[in-house]
């Protein structure tokens, strides 16, 4: 990639070394998500390669158009056969076979993550698919990971090479997860910008069913609820509450039902304390809607804009 | 009012005629809603004067400093004295009794309207307060107004000229009003660029549960239930669809009081809703889900960014 003097503050800030980190970068899935990991990783000079794998022809050419990869094909096995980092950002109920199927065709030693809204699941796919694979994979360095940097959007026109700066990426290392490969995918979403922590699969499908999966079923119900006439005397408050509801139905279909049991989990949660605010209500009790209004605020304050 | 030149744009475009088409505009209450009418107002050289009324001292200081009033008092009879049209911009529970005081002090002839996000149970307010005077009131010249136009903001220090530009206002004449009350309202609204739309007290508080105290209500709910550490995983979704919760508590339980049956008309509703969104779940039924993320995401869609 030709360097050109605005990227050269980047360079200089965020790789060191003149060589790139990464030989050849295999980015499975070339939508937002992933378009903007492989825009992130050219502009930064991170990769000598990037290689976007896809089913569907006009997704890389459309990846190929706004630069977010070097080369594109739809054929895995070849898309990643000099991959030393396979990212894998297909829908999640896909994640899990892609992972082995890449596990299967990269060189010995190949890093790989992907970018799934669960983990758990998707931990557990792989693993079970792993063991069943004939002739037996050789060792699978593979750690789930979740930028929480999607939005309502999809496709690879949205993207951009600074999705990931300032946004957070939860990696979920397993105990039998070997620590160099957590640290190896540590450092490929540092060096597009991102603050990563890791915690266990499952506790990270708990916290996200509470601050992503049950925000999404209920801006859903709510915009399915509002009679069509009346969206014309819709707010700000409206058009926020509900704007992720515009997301993808079959992406969240999967990641819904892939994190059930977490998400029912805080659905009744939720019933019950929206109950308690209704009766509160019916009650005529001021006191009461105040204090949680008030606690509403206090949390959403914490937060900032 | 000095007319310079950044202004001169907005006069030829609002202003045809060299005077302003008001005398003195009184707005009671200059928060975000009646400071942001206050600056539309003086930008636009609509009024030859506005008055702001309030009852912290604070606040008429900074509507003087921003620049939204000519003029500022803590005493209502006073600042409405010469008004031709007064604006109650004064929290829902307090909206009736600002709007009887003012007419009472008012000339004859002037018009009076309001800004609360409740309309039936303000006018009914102010036809009982208003009934109820010694000595009687003269003509009443009010009608209810609600621009949809707020945000999680309060204050004068966030008011703008041209919060109302593009924004839907609701009045709300009733069968008794007087139609020439409802054009001169209309006149104003549209004056700072709103468009206007006229319905039924009981109409407006019908669509309002729906479109804006619903969503207040869940957004509140949502973050409330949320456990404070879990905020550091939150992405976009969490964010917008709990903005609203950090409105004032205190504005929003009497906003949601004073439309008590109707919101819980809506909340019953959601909460069926929302409990066949969590069957679907519980059965892993991935059509029905599917098909109800669709139609959230088609309703919501149609309303764009």
């Amino acid at each position: 990639m030709p360097v050109n003097r605005c990227h050269a503050s980047y360079h200089r800030k965020f790789s060191p070394v003149s060589s790139p980190n990464w030989d050849t970068v295999a980015i499975v899935g070339v939508g937002l998500i992933g378009g903007s990991l492989g825009l992130a990783l050219r502009e930064r000079n991170l990769a000598r390669r990037v290689v976007g794998v896809g089913r569907r022809a006009s997704s890389l050419t459309a990846a190929l158009a706004v630069g977010a990869v070097d080369a594109a094909t739809t054929d895995l096995a070849e898309g990643v056969a000099e991959a030393s980092a396979v990212v894998v950002c297909t829908p999640v109920s896909r994640i899990a076979e892609d992972v082995v199927r890449a596990a299967a065709a990269a060189p010995p030693g190949t890093l790989i993550t992907d970018a799934g809204s669960v983990k758990q699941s998707v931990v557990e796919g792989v693993a079970g698919l792993a063991q069943q694979q004939t002739p037996p994979l050789p060792e699978l360095r593979f750690v789930g990971s979740h930028p929480l940097a999607g939005s309502e959007k999809s496709g690879p026109q949205y993207a951009t090479a600074d999705l990931y700066v300032g946004r957070m990426v939860l990696i979920t290392p397993e105990e039998s997860t070997d620590p160099a490969v957590t640290a190896e995918a540590t450092a490929l979403w540092e060096a597009v910008g991102a603050n990563v922590q890791t915690m266990s699969p499952a506790e990270h499908d708990l916290v996200l069913a509470a601050t992503s999966h049950l925000p999404h079923a209920l801006a859903s119900v709510l915009a399915a609820g509002i009679p069509g006439p009346w969206w014309a005397y819709s707010a700000g408050g409206l058009r926020d509450t509900t704007r992720i509801a515009a997301g993808d139905p079959e992406l969240w279909r999967q990641i819904l039902l892939a994190n059930r049991e977490a998400l029912l989990g805080r659905l009744q949660q939720f019933e019950s304390d929206l109950a308690d605010f209704r009766a509160a209500l019916a009650a005529g009790d001021g006191d009461r809607l105040l204090q949680l209004l008030a606690l509403g605020k206090e949390q959403r304050d914490a937060l900032g804009n």
